[in-house]
């Protein structure tokens, strides 16, 4: 890719007592991470915004909640892939019908070993059902969860039969010889790396940045980081973005990174998860608060 | 369980051309499961159903239409476990509020590596939203594609918490000592195996029966076994039933569960799946014809 790389952040998905979507906090969190930290974008109903758990009008109604605040849509990536293709394709056609810049499409996860022609399938059938050249679709190659890789030989069959649609790939295994293998195959595709810790090579080997959990936390150290590469202050901010990483590695993911925004905002309704994950549990916040002082910015 | 050992089989999904759910085939199919074949009961929208690979009104239109049709509800356990708790709640809320039997329930499948606490909350979550008495709710243990065990203390503490409620439990791990120590630990439960190649043990133990794929196929031999039992006409059933399961396990299990249906009823439009799974090719017709022929009631 000949762009400048990018950081989207994966944004959560903030819950009530009662456990229906807050769709007053995710709105003020996905303009924090906009506005303040200045990511590039978001890519809201990801892993990490819990969107397997929330049903197909739960997601409708807060990807538009945020455009009605006034968010912009070219700047969203909303997740659209779902274990149900009719799903997929009202969430993809709705995100499409918004003008967001993408989708970011999970393969449907259900069923194990399934062949890459049973996914490539699925991809063509919510391509063909969207009906829209403005689809621009990401493919979301997270195995480890999903239980379904997006193949470097899929991937060549959706590039060849959808080419102006099948535009990019979030590479969520954290094996980057994967990264490097699809970034060299395919440099017309828009490669994210998932981790931070990856960012540097990916740039370097013409990926297009990176779709970070963490940046939920330390977005501005990350948008940083793309700055600084290749100057004297890279090892700097490197070291102290690979030093979060580390701190959420060793902690439930998901619940930690709300603990995080929780303490950052100074309010605990952002804790909140839905089964089946759980809170993180409150001895775990000197690790948390050492994570937000890692992640403010450096004073200059 | 002091109960009579029962088949339930998990009814395909029949598809049209374009994909959408063929309600038609579907109820003439269930129809001839239960009253020629005579299937104690139904257990619709599992894993051999592509419940997964349906949307939450798609799976509501499909039950009700087999009501519409006369079939009972009583004799019908639908699988209710969804990614989305929202979605679990609605198809739970709908089965019982049709008078079914049960309800299957997978836990949330798209995060591995959960917590017992955290699947606990999703089932409690579940029945107390439910909040009706008549709800029977059956563990779907499926860890080879759900990731997501059911384990003892997990099983423990719900029937702790939801005596009434929790009673039944289908073993799809394969795992013969995970059965026999689910039935022994907990008689009170309902505990069908998934296979019916464990169905003499699981009915030895105490078990409740099988669920088993194949019976979609092979009812009638499965319900000749249940009976069978103890007979001198036992391992000469038992050969026969195994011998089918051998030919469906050597293939893509849905889509030859699928083809079996079609040359049964002489009908191509039972092959149809939908994506990610890949309709079985012709060339194993040879083997599907096998599996039907064994399938056939002996001649006395």
């Amino acid at each position: 890719m000949n762009i400048t790389p990018q950081l989207f952040v994966p944004a959560i998905t903030p819950f009530l007592p009662d456990l229906s979507v807050d769709t007053v906090r995710f709105v003020a969190n996905c303009r924090v991470l906009l506005e303040e930290d200045g990511a590039h974008g978001l890519a809201p109903f990801g892993t990490t915004s819990e969107a397997n758990s929330l049903s197909v009008a739960e997601r409708v109604e807060a990807l538009e909640a945020l455009l009605a605040a006034g968010l912009p849509a070219n700047r969203l990536i909303p997740g659209t892939g779902c274990s149900a293709l009719p799903d997929s394709i009202a969430l993809t056609r709705h995100a499409v019908s918004l003008g967001c810049l993408g989708v970011l499409a999970l393969p449907p996860f259900y069923y194990k070993g399934v062949t890459d022609e049973g996914v490539f399938a699925s991809y063509a059938r919510i391509i063909e059902a969207t009906g829209d050249p403005r689809l621009r679709l990401y493919l979301y190659h997270i195995p480890q969860i999903s239980g379904v890789p997006i193949t470097l030989p899929l991937i060549e069959r959706l590039l060849k039969a959808f080419p102006g649609n099948v535009v990019g790939l979030k590479d969520s295994s954290g094996d980057w010889d994967n990264t490097a293998a699809v970034i060299k195959a395919f440099p017309e595709l828009a490669s994210y790396s998932a981790s931070e810790a990856l960012l540097a090579k990916n740039i370097a080997a013409g990926g297009a940045g990176c779709i970070s959990a963490s940046a939920n936390v330390q977005a501005r150290n990350i948008v940083s980081l793309i700055g600084a590469i290749g100057t004297a202050a890279e090892e700097r901010i490197a070291g102290r973005v690979t030093a979060v990483r580390k701190i959420f590695e060793a902690l439930p993911l998901v619940p930690a990174i709300k603990a995080a925004t929780a303490r950052r905002h100074a309010d605990d309704g952002y804790r909140i998860v839905r089964p089946p994950l759980v809170a993180l549990s409150a001895e775990f916040t000197p690790q948390i608060d050492q994570a937000l002082a890692l992640s403010a910015p450096e004073r200059t």
